[in-house]
């Protein structure tokens, strides 16, 4: 049996929405989030106390009770929507993911900045302070790319706090963060020093962190530790698993069966599968175009194999995410029926399309890890092939077992496609095989164990 | 007096280009631009064979003559136009400013590689062998992005020939480079550490080059050494300079003098000035933005304060450079008359503008290094600031005595653009001393010495 510890982890959605039922009751869901789900297993073992903004109307009126081991915060509606809607996304967002169209844009929002992202990091590192009144021994634990600034902010009032970060997106090198003002980029990469232990998925975005403190700081660093301004914080590559014995129970559940009866009961021979949120960054666009023309090379092949791409529409209040949306329709219409486009959101669709693939598809211009490319390959029931490209995180694992491709190389991914949808039955086999032992032994309880030891290590080291 | 060497000076485009005048004799131009300007020292100084491609019609004939200083190479014109608008431009150069739109574009052109870039960069090392064949002492001096391949070719052949590559543009990190397939990016690295030394403007650069061929090669790196292949490859920067008794020259010459009293007349109380070519990289949008920002929050200068921008129209048969133009004049439109727009190119009008100018606007995406930065401040009469984006190369040296900017900062531009304005004349008077200070010491001269000083470093060690 494990320690038991106590934990405050911080991100910017929680792991419940409250709303009201036609009688006005109060309701409870719990996200289907990647996050939620990714800390599920944390908050089973260890006392947990999340804190979280408030999403719903109701979420404000529960932000106004008392609290315990959900903590709301009502955010001012205006600063939060400079900080999620243009600060995190897509200023942030497009900057890790080299989204960007550099002649044109961005305009650097200084006003989203700091009236924005700065006010809410602020709000939530009080808060976060104020539960470290309550527990001074508890350990905090923020997630992700809205929370750059907060960490500095607590410890400053509380420097012998142990805090670790889990950056969940690509960390790109100095000159992609150069999108942003130097006092700006200074503040994040301060701003994530201010913790003991900064996490990712993958060596390569660890490198880059590494070297963006030397280049962006002129930061000491040694190994994997970074020293500056008096403190030392750790640098590590942890890959996110999946809950395998959740999708154990996914795959069977009625809801799954019955999306899948409906899939088996109208698929070709082969199923090209793609699962994503319609972001600039997952390269949608491409896959199709690779898909044509894998067709216009294998015209033999029409008819018999065709896409099914599952999208859910993803920030739609942002310009650039609308244009993408128009894209891909635009992209989809030129292929006919030889796409199957859904853009909605239907979990048990999802996961009945994962297990059905011949061929799934995940071309990602960057990608922080990538979870579909593991979700899929672990609930597939065909032996299906992963086609994965370079610059998604999760490659640093599965590569070895996927047909690789670069995703700005859409002639490459079309002969990728086609090499997938015919490799022999043997081969599939090994491969899909190597994924699944891999997923089993890596799996969220894993990544959940390393993120506690990071923090026994540099607890040790203190 | 220095030692007199055999060189050979590699080159996409050639110092002179030849023409036929209305009686059908042959003419001959000097060409104005950058790399033949700044190779003139060396060509003076020592015994050089210039190899470069013919660009116009009575080029290709020459490239039929028997040529000894000027070798012209007629490349096949499909290869070349492949190699040139498609391979080098977009492609390399996008890639190395960082200014793809990466969900939309680029889609990686194969054929243009093979049957571009790879066929014209064998041509050219062919050429260089044939020359090397009758000066087997000459070292081989490669210019820029245009000829990544020709050195490993050329190496193949010529084990012991002393070779050297300088790259004029920006060299980004690894991230970046994955937007060329790996197969081609580690082409491009390997290709540039066949030779012997690798220059760069900037200590940025060379960094990035450094870790790039640890990234992409996985080569060895101490120091400023790569090893690699069971060669070592010198990697330095350094920061070409101006040619100060040319630019004096030019400055009092009578075309010039005629354009700056053009200019005298009809110049307002203050004049804020940017020459470039229409190239993405180069930010002109944003400066007219900054531009009209400052007016609106400085409305007290509308009218004593005019911005004169000289743009030299660049690379039209290229859709992206197309749409560049057109986005500028639709930005200098919305400033009315506020913007003195021309589009052309006269060298002249340049100069005069340099003499002329309060402020220098030279806020580019990202630049290798930026002559006009230079150049303007050498020849300035009025002790004019230079605002300048910290992604210029030359901002490692200017830095000090310019304006910093981000360049996708628009509103600090605007600050910056204020700023130097009203800034007093004595201060104004410093900083334009010390820029001219320093470009007196670092000139061309300087740049050609160290470009032999590393060939003799690596030369002692082979």
């Amino acid at each position: 049996m494990r320690e038991r510890r106590k934990l405050i982890v911080v991100s910017n959605r929680g792991p419940v929405t409250y709303g009201r039922d036609a009688d006005g009751n109060r309701t409870e869901s719990r996200g289907g989030g990647g996050l939620a789900t990714a800390l599920r297993g944390l908050v089973e073992q260890h006392d947990v106390t999340w804190i979280a903004n408030a999403m719903t109307d109701e979420d404000r009126v529960v932000a106004g009770e008392e609290q315990r081991e959900t903590i709301l915060l009502a955010q001012d509606p205006g600063a939060y929507d400079l900080y999620y809607n243009v600060a995190a996304n897509p200023t942030l967002w497009f900057v890790q993911h080299m989204l960007w169209n550099l002649p044109y844009t961005p305009d650097f929002d200084r006003h989203a900045w700091v009236d924005g992202y700065r006010v809410v990091n602020a709000t939530m590192a009080r808060a976060v302070i104020a539960a470290l009144d309550r527990d001074p021994a508890a350990a905090v634990f923020f997630q992700d790319y809205h929370l750059y600034l907060a960490p500095e902010i607590v410890r400053r009032e509380r420097p012998d706090t142990l805090m670790s970060q889990f950056v969940h997106i690509p960390w790109p090198e100095a000159d992609a963060w150069s999108v942003l003002p130097p006092d700006v980029r200074a503040d994040v990469f301060t701003g994530l020093l201010a913790n003991d232990v900064v996490g990712f998925h993958t060596h390569r975005w660890q490198r880059n962190f590494l070297r963006g403190c030397i280049d962006v700081l002129d930061a000491d660093v040694e190994g994997d530790v970074v020293r500056h301004d008096g403190r030392a914080t750790l640098v590590t590559a942890h890959p996110i698993g999946i809950d395998t014995v959740d999708f154990d129970a996914l795959s069977d559940r009625d809801d799954v069966r019955e999306r899948e009866r409906e899939l088996v009961a109208s698929r070709p021979e082969q199923l090209v599968v793609r699962v994503d949120r319609t972001d600039p960054s997952k390269n949608i666009v491409r896959g199709f175009r690779a898909f044509a023309l894998m067709l216009e090379r294998h015209p033999e092949l029409r008819g018999r194999v065709r896409m099914l791409a599952l999208l859910d529409p993803s920030r739609q209040d942002i310009p650039e995410y609308a244009d993408y949306v128009a894209a891909i329709e635009h992209e989809a219409a030129a292929l006919g029926d030889a796409v199957d486009l859904r853009i909605g959101d239907d979990f048990a669709r999802s996961v009945a399309a994962y297990k059905q693939f011949d061929v799934l598809l995940v071309n990602s211009v960057f990608d922080g890890l990538n979870l579909v490319a593991k979700e899929g390959s672990y609930v597939n029931g065909r032996n299906g092939v992963l086609v994965l490209s370079e610059n998604a995180g999760s490659s640093e694992e599965l590569g070895e077992w996927a047909v690789n491709v670069n995703p700005f190389d859409v002639s490459t991914q079309a002969d990728a496609l086609y090499a997938a949808l015919a490799m022999d039955a043997a081969e599939k086999h090994r491969r899909a095989e190597a994924i699944r032992a891999h997923l089993r032994t890596h799996d969220i309880e894993e990544w959940g164990a390393l993120q506690m030891a990071d923090l026994d290590r540099v607890r040790s080291t203190v």
